[in-house]
């Protein structure tokens, strides 16, 4: 029996084999230093067998957290983090410590993994009254491209400059799918705390498509930081992307779902 | 007279052409919006001519006034800022806000510039007391060629990670130093707000050789701000660079120092 | 646990990518449809994932059987078949029908492999007594690396030419080594029905180095087909290859044995 | 008058540099090894001044003969040998025997030929009451192109494959057309123990258009086995071969033939 | 100032580079040892910086004092040398010698500049009555672009080959015409010894289309040898080339027209 | 015998393709169109079967000839030609009409002939009492290789420039050996009007070394003007050229030289 599973992953490394994923990290994994560790490993072994990464992140609720001990509220209208200029030091200053967390876990072995951000988006102001929100006017998708055929694992922070030069704070989600569009991805793997989607028996599902998931969002089976996640995939997939998966992140879950029939989390399909 | 001055500048174009220069942004010209916009220009046309720039920066003192604003005091033991973890918040952001701008000046025309940091330095704990502050184990020149030989421009932060991954703020005057070591670069450019070094009666020394620097600081002649640029220029220049310019940054300043025989700052050699 | 595996045959993945390995057929498994077709399998998926593969054969019990319908008694000299004018071409007919047998079985998907022989081997007659019998004077190892290089994989059989342009059985175990020896090959997978060596109580041995082996044959421990697939793999370790694997054809083992830790079958080592 | 002569080889040997022609053994020349060791002279050295060569052969006479040994007698349905189970044997060894014969008085200086079969054609049982008698699907033309290209001369045998890895005997005619047609050869150059087509008085004629040597055939001026090596002449005619060459194998009458102007055969045109 | 000279200048150079440049001497300025040193001086340096220079020559006056030498009066038919077989001697040797003056001073320092001609232009004789005066048919622009590509810089005079391979003198300005069109240049640079186009009160005019320009001949502002020059500039211009610049030779008023925004001399266009 | 003479023939194309051969016209071959005209034919031929030519000539006699035809009486100082001013400009003229004499016959079919020389050779003055003429100090073997290597072949004629510019007259026999040795030549071919070097009988020498070739010329058997060819091919010899030929121009004497066993002319070798 392993050997027909050795036979299935090696069907699956062929079929992957020069396509680019985008990695995207849930906020609720960034604190695990072991999760961080096991999912670098996994990261490395699907760069060696020839997958190019992007890996994307957000700093989950360390700016929260952070803005805390600074003794500031965080502040939201309709989902979005009211960013003034106090709050923008620190949403950057954890981002980046995330950045370099994951870069750090990665390069441990082979320095492959490269922080980037501001110099990848273009953006503008997006309402006023968010303060330093932006919105992305452009990807550098030439530079990421040089830099992933060059060997390299982008590692990128969803920060963007404006034409002054100014920093603005950017939605990770939508960042993710627009970088996963610019790069012809043909993946997003979405890293999470749980199995996956669940239903409304708590059982795992396997393998969803957009009107379903939708239907889960609104019928409420699917609550809380999952909503995120699958309005996410269904964005990425409506640019382009075949698939979206959603996987625990740690015991190397990503292997599981990426190169195995039955897979280990979630997949999303049009 | 005029053609007598291009067929001078033609010359050191010729001789310049495929050689890489570090540059090297002094703190006291980050806030002149006006001043990175004149350093934009001038390190825009040196990279269309076929010089190969890297440019490194600190953060001035915008650490120290964005501390403030938070109600934290700067402290500093033997000229190195004691970097606990909420000073290290302000010392990331401040780096990347500037970074972010300098970034954003020099892609106005053409998105050349990267904004790199992190992954770029390999750390370990400097002294225990002053906390989150790294000394550099290791610079991953071969990314930097990499990108460099694209044709791409890095800007780089001072942050560097350990083993663990935690991020440390670097002093970026070491750091400029062993990145020119590191890509063998010719030339260190230190732009700064005044002409360049002054003699004791005020006026510009056109050209210093590391003893008569070293005098210069011993004797007092030289003060201030201008003491750590004198004494970075004479590393650099004790790890192989061949020339070290201080110059004034705008009214660009720099290619009348490069592309001129008097120059318009000070030349530091051997 | 799966996940484990994976990982343990990603590392193994990134181990042999662009390595040569020599896959010997034992000859008695050529007349099994049902395990060519597995074998076939394998191998695919191997040269798939970047691993260079050499196939060598003999034509097993065909060439006898082949005789005797004939009318022709198979005659042996120390375990070297006398081959007289008729008896070479059964000898030939029998070895070109089992190559192509095996070529038709891997091609079916992706036509990459080759029949090759005589003219990859120049040789000279052994001893008058044996008739048609040839030792090897030269390996054509461009000719091999090259049609290598090009994502092909030969798979040859035992016939070499003198130099008078006559036709030659050579033995296919020494021919296996010197094949092995020209192209740089790190493994020889020797492919039997067994799962490999076996102990006095018939439980299969994993590991086994050069020394032990030779005892499991002086003291009768392994005896039949087996004493010259070890002694093969002997030859081969002495030859410069560095692991030889005795692996049952079938049931996936090769995949077994080369992608997993535990392994499937036998492996030898100096 | 010889540097007349000369001028014109030179003239033929820059028209035909790069360019691809198929030889064709005629069965009648394979026994006389004077003849080969000449013809072997003649494609070395065509192919040293960059003609890209393929050779294709039959067995001629061989296969009855050791038919005859075993004691089985040739059988023949239209022209076409009836290829039972034991028949295909001798067939098999035959055409290898031939073909190492050939590859061996090539390579003598050299080595540049390589002997294929089996690997190159696809094929599928043509009538059942031939038994093992293939007709061509497929050649394998990118594996031959490469092989040529690589700076090598396959030397052909017509034995093909099916789906199930079966051995077939094909027609060496047939699949001189094919091979032509699937490398785009401009020459097809028909090698035999006469001048090459006579008249009714004996006469050589030196240049025949498809008409005429088809009421050559009707007519019977032509005869015997050369007959089918005109309508072989006239099917690669028809599939886009420029020029057939019937010529005298020994005497270098290829090189006479194909550079000078009178020729030393006949030569057929469209 | 300087400073926005050399900003001005280094646009100049991003935007010439890679551009193919015909120079045109005028005959006046051929004599003037101190000016070819400064031209080949401005030209040396126009090359290093990545322009590709196409050097154009007639022999101006020193035809005429050859001839004179030799006891041979020069004769003209509406503007052309009537060349007999011992005039086109003192043609073909005045060209050589100016020709080797000018490749001499530009290889003083680099071995760049190579002297062409004859094989350069197929020409036909023009009009029986001027004698070995040619046409031009043909310009071997393979040739010169493969000469300029390798870095070299062609110093053409103006003599063609008819079918017989007798030596024609042909016109240095129509030949000049011919040759940037066959080039796609896209500037053509006329040297002379005065500033540039003069208007009626002998002050510069910096710029000029071709209607000014015409009117200016028909009015007469124009007079003398300027005529020939504008007139082939605007033949240049209407042949393709974007720009003609008529330009003092000396004084390196050549890069003070290219690099400055000013200019030093006139500029035609369209 | 006819294909014996290919054979030989296709033998010297393979050693020869590849080789660079300096090809030197004797002054008395010039004036004869028809013997200019075979000799392109051959020259091209060799060329295309991809030897590497480098033409090198004289002017013959048509320098005095056009020197009395403007009354100037021809002077010379053992053996080489006083050269005042008015006699370098018939020197020049009389070069150039050959070399495009030369290159306009090369060129009729295929434009890969190049007149070149200036350029090529920084010579000084040899001697005062001589005039212009130079001395090589240096052949631009750089350029001459560039230009072979892009597939065309130099018509060399042999006029220097000195670090004034100033053009010189050089033995275009002592310039024929420089270039050979600046090339590695490994053969030179001079051709003449007669057969090659005869012995005291009349009858022609095939081959000769360079002692015995010495010993001709001091018992007066080779006199007049084989004697300088026998020298310069003895001093090319001596510089490093393996095989130097004296032929007849005309007759596609050249091809039987060096395409048959028994050449046409005299081989001096070492």
């Amino acid at each position: 029996m392993l050997e027909r599973k050795l036979i299935e992953a090696l069907h699956y490394i062929k079929k992957f084999k020069g396509k680019t994923f985008v990695i995207k990290f849930g906020g609720e994994i960034l604190e695990d230093e072991n999760v961080l560790d096991t999912v670098a490993e996994d990261l490395c072994l699907l760069h060696d067998i020839g997958i190019k990464l992007v890996v994307m992140h957000g700093a989950g609720t360390l700016i929260s957290s952070n803005m805390r001990k600074f003794g500031l509220e965080p502040e939201f209208v309709r989902g979005e983090r009211v960013t003034d200029e106090k709050t923008l030091e620190l949403v950057i200053s954890s981002l980046i410590r995330v950045n370099n967390k994951i870069v750090g876990n990665i390069n441990k072995n082979n320095p492959i993994a490269i922080g980037l951000g501001g110099s990848v988006f273009r953006v503008r102001r997006k309402r006023k009254e968010l303060g330093y929100v932006g919105e992305v006017i452009d990807v550098n998708s030439k530079l990421l491209s040089e830099i992933i055929e060059s060997g390299y694992m982008p590692v990128i922070f969803p920060i963007g400059i404006d034409e002054s030069g100014n920093s603005f704070n950017i939605n990770a989600d939508v960042v993710a799918g627009e970088v996963a569009k610019a790069l012809n991805a043909t993946k997003m793997i979405i890293l999470t705390n749980v199995d996956g989607v669940l239903d409304r028996n708590g059982r795992l599902i396997k393998q969803l498509d957009i009107k379903s998931a939708r239907e889960l969002i609104k019928n409420e089976v699917v609550t809380g930081g999952m909503i995120p996640k699958l309005e996410s995939g269904i964005r990425a997939l409506s640019e382009g992307v075949e698939r979206v998966h959603i996987v625990k992140a740690g015991e190397h879950a990503i292997l599981g779902e990426l190169l195995t029939k039955e897979g280990s989390g979630t997949m999303l399909l049009r």
